[in-house]
């Protein structure tokens, strides 16, 4: 029986706008890829999530082309999909009850980006009791400027937000680790 | 009619611990008493959170006098206390509906720590559609060791985490801007 799911967070055309600033790990989309194809190949279950913005200026609204997931980990249309319109997967669809249905306890997790839904849906599954792996090759942020004007490149902003998350929800690992849990 | 709840996250006294490294923000609990000081005298709503740890080693496990809030920021009889068993104060509790009941929309949020309880607090807030103030000097963190093996300061992982949630699920306030909400 296969247990582990991998849950692909956010990864759509309009995050490659010009207007969002430097982002770390140019080679993720690539390493989600090469877990998807894992994933795939072992028949266990993928799950793909995207965001329909509801902000006026966002790239990701579902009347844009923004809002298409990339080709490189397009989903099959026999693979399950949930739309979200907030950061959080796990809020506004039925991505809990669905893995709950499926008896599935154990999520790794990848996408963009790292330090808003990747985190904010990490947090929340391992909330809900689920066991989770992040991957840290496979997800990528931006840089950003704080509240108080420092600015932080997109790699500060990518390593401390895992240094977060790592050990307290979930265990932070390499896309080659990862690929030993495509059971 | 008061709008705006004041939401005390986790101020425990097992979180003394110096098992737990050096801290930052060594008087956010002065300033947390601040907040509730003036939310007391307006009769603005006060919301106290309170983790009972299930992890066999933590400080703040329910049996244990390190799960008791501080004497700083110490409930009233008839304040609300919210206690929880994971880092989101809205999961396992009714916080949530006790908001909607009480037809309270804006949250200002403190507490303990920064990056872990108050961060996933914080994410899932305003994602159930709260408007949320967070105070950046009435929040702390520790000090933590990268899943790399990098080391990051106290003050290096509260700035950036603030980072990732200014402007995307909260404003973030110093007290005396925060004082000002207290309506």
């Amino acid at each position: 029986m296969k247990t582990t799911a991998l849950v692909i967070i956010d990864v759509q055309k309009g995050l490659d706008s010009p207007a969002l600033g430097n982002r770390n790990n140019p080679d993720a989309e690539s390493n989600m890829a090469s877990l998807l194809t894992a994933w795939r190949k072992n028949g266990s279950p993928v799950i793909h999530v995207k965001h329909n913005s509801t902000e006026p200026n966002s790239s990701l609204r579902p009347d844009l082309p923004g809002n298409q997931i990339k080709d490189v980990v397009k989903p099959l249309t026999t693979e399950k999909l949930f739309e979200k319109t907030v950061n959080s997967a796990f809020i506004g669809t039925d991505l809990e009850k669905y893995l709950r249905n499926i008896e599935i306890q154990n999520l790794v997790m990848v996408g963009l980006t790292t330090d808003h839904c990747v985190s904010t849906s990490v947090r929340m599954a391992a909330n809900l009791g689920f066991k989770v792996w992040l991957v840290d090759d496979a997800t990528a942020t931006f840089e950003r400027v704080s509240y108080n004007g420092n600015s932080f490149t997109a790699e500060q902003m990518h390593e401390i937000n895992l240094a977060s998350l790592n050990g307290e929800f979930c265990s932070v690992v390499s896309t080659p680790d990862a690929m030993a849990l495509a059971n």
